[in-house]
């Protein structure tokens, strides 16, 4: 495998993973050392971390580790890859800025501009793939009123048009949904052959890139029951039944419509690999009640895997060195994993930052 | 505790419990015999057995117990109780005409005419509570045509006109719903200030009839997280918050809304004994994921609780002898605890059955 471009050739199968820092009054920063002193994740890919020197240094006394890493700027980036994670170090934000446990401007402008530059590495083809640590909502919308959820940002940022989509990512299972952010009453407005279609499409494609080779996938009815035979609902007969035949013609290993509140568990024990689940909160709260706070966020749809750890930036115990770095290791491992078989010389593209 | 009418009076502060035998071609027979026969439900209740006895004594042999129960016909029913379990011989389905594991018309009739009978006794005062082992849906359909489910059938046998739901009991917390057995796109318009406030006070009440003298109740948000301010959907603000003031005002020990992924892992964390959802799957989801087949599916509204496990007829198993008894268990106690507690002298009406 080969990274194009001149900026960052590696002649090692590692892949270049960008891991960008999050949100600097939570557990991102002690989260970012930890993940940069794991010996399993160094040996699995390049590192280029985007931050604030300052803040990391923070993190690794917070979380007692040594970093081993080569610090410079974005200009540095031209030489190649050493063995030790390389940072640019942007300078942006000061500790004494920093008021931990709060969602701040300042700490809004320091995880978007890392995520942005991140996503750029990526977009020009000279890193396979990006992590970060996690973000708080509240802050990014004070540096980016925009600010929706990470789909909007990066389809922003990158100008990107094609269909991007977040998954749920668990050992055990993934969970893909065709719908997301948008109101309950107007799930089954969204819901058509089409995007169940879509969504199998791309959940199959993001699951082989992962390892998978076969990869089968429960649908979810929409209804109480599945509607029970059109008692609760027509949605399961109209729409995701005819979908799941048409799934099943072109070749994907698909079921259903399940119903939903068993769903999850006979993936489990008939081994689906992922469940699609029509609204947000029909896969969330399985998700969440089988522990998805250590589990990975990846959004699929773009030329590279994008991971982060489900869970949140933890205000609550911030600056305590307590913070489990499992979910972010996970999200390394998939970031790495995925980017080996995505890779392919790209074109590279030239931005402007 | 007394029980009004001449029927069953009894001395005891034991309620009086009817027992319906359920689908006969599933586990339903050998969970009549295995809670009949555990000294722990004799000692808490009196019980009136309804079904036939040759499908009792096949349970019986099935679940490898011994019975000592007294027989007798409706009309036996006029001595007082004994010590031992009071049968009711129907004496309405020879074990020849049942097919194990299939859904039949056969089937469907014993069980809603055992139902029915233990129905109208509750109704006329002369036992405190109504349990039952699993029904089948497809079976209850073929003997009568208009079920939908136990709400709908106990409506049309007792002709209650009052508000009768159904819970979702597990241990560790319960579940009630503002809306049930209706399509996913027509909940948010079965969501008003009156829906939820009915469903808190309902809820609370049934929880200090389980013994809970100062419930604490959850309410999940309709949107994903949420709403998240109003971003995905205005319910949580314009109805279900002002409905939690509302009854918060009322003295209520109720809080929320909380996003629906994970109200659950909050009640348990928390301490609230119950989960208000807006919709059926937002709270079974999470229960199935908790062991609801573990767990009991009372329901709330009638002068009587009406408990039953919460896991099917088990087809697959019937007739082996590996049935668990533990969700019956736990449903005869639930109605025990609530009976004793609701029961007053009622003034007997006459049906005639």
């Amino acid at each position: 495998m080969a990274i194009s471009g001149n900026a960052t050739a590696t002649q090692t199968d590692r892949p270049v993973l960008a891991l960008a820092m999050g949100d600097p009054a939570g557990i991102s920063p002690e989260l970012t050392a930890r993940i940069l002193s794991l010996p399993e994740l160094r040996s699995c890919a390049h590192f280029i971390v985007i931050g604030d020197r300052r803040i990391l240094y923070e993190g690794a006394a917070i979380a007692n580790v040594e970093l081993d890493l080569v610090y410079g700027s974005a200009n540095d980036l031209s030489t190649n890859l050493a063995e030790r994670p390389f940072f640019v170090d942007l300078g942006h934000l000061d500790p004494a800025d920093v008021t931990r446990g709060e969602a701040t401007l300042a700490g809004g402008t320091f995880a978007s501009e890392n995520f942005r530059f991140a996503l750029r590495l990526a977009h020009e083809g000279r890193v396979h793939g990006v992590c970060f640590t996690p973000f708080n909502k509240k802050a990014m919308r004070y540096a980016y009123p925009g600010y929706d959820d990470e789909i909007r940002f990066v389809s922003d940022v990158l100008s990107f048009q094609g269909k991007m989509r977040e998954f749920n990512v668990l050992e055990r299972v993934w969970n893909a949904r065709v719908t997301s952010h948008i109101p309950l009453s107007a799930v089954s407005a969204h819901i058509s052959i089409e995007a169940i279609l879509a969504e199998v499409e791309l959940t199959a494609a993001c699951l082989r890139l992962a390892g998978i080779d076969n990869p089968k996938i429960a649908v979810a009815g929409l209804n109480p029951h599945a509607g029970d035979g059109g008692s609760f609902g027509m949605e399961e007969i109209e729409v995701i039944e005819p979908a799941v035949i048409e799934a099943k013609a072109a070749g994907y290993a698909v079921d259903g419509p399940f119903p939903a509140d068993t769903v999850f568990l006979r993936a489990l024990k008939e081994g689906f690999h992922a469940v699609l689940t029509m609204y947000h909160d029909q896969g969330q709260i399985a998700m969440k009640m089988m522990g998805f706070d250590k589990g990975v966020t990846m959004m699929g749809g773009l030329p590279f895997p994008l991971c982060t750890p489900a869970h949140g930036t933890a205000y609550d115990i911030a600056g305590r060195g307590i913070a489990d770095v499992g979910a972010s290791r996970e999200a390394v491992l998939l970031a790495a994993k995925m980017a080996k078989r995505q890779a392919a010389p790209r074109k590279t593209e030239h931005s402007t930052f």
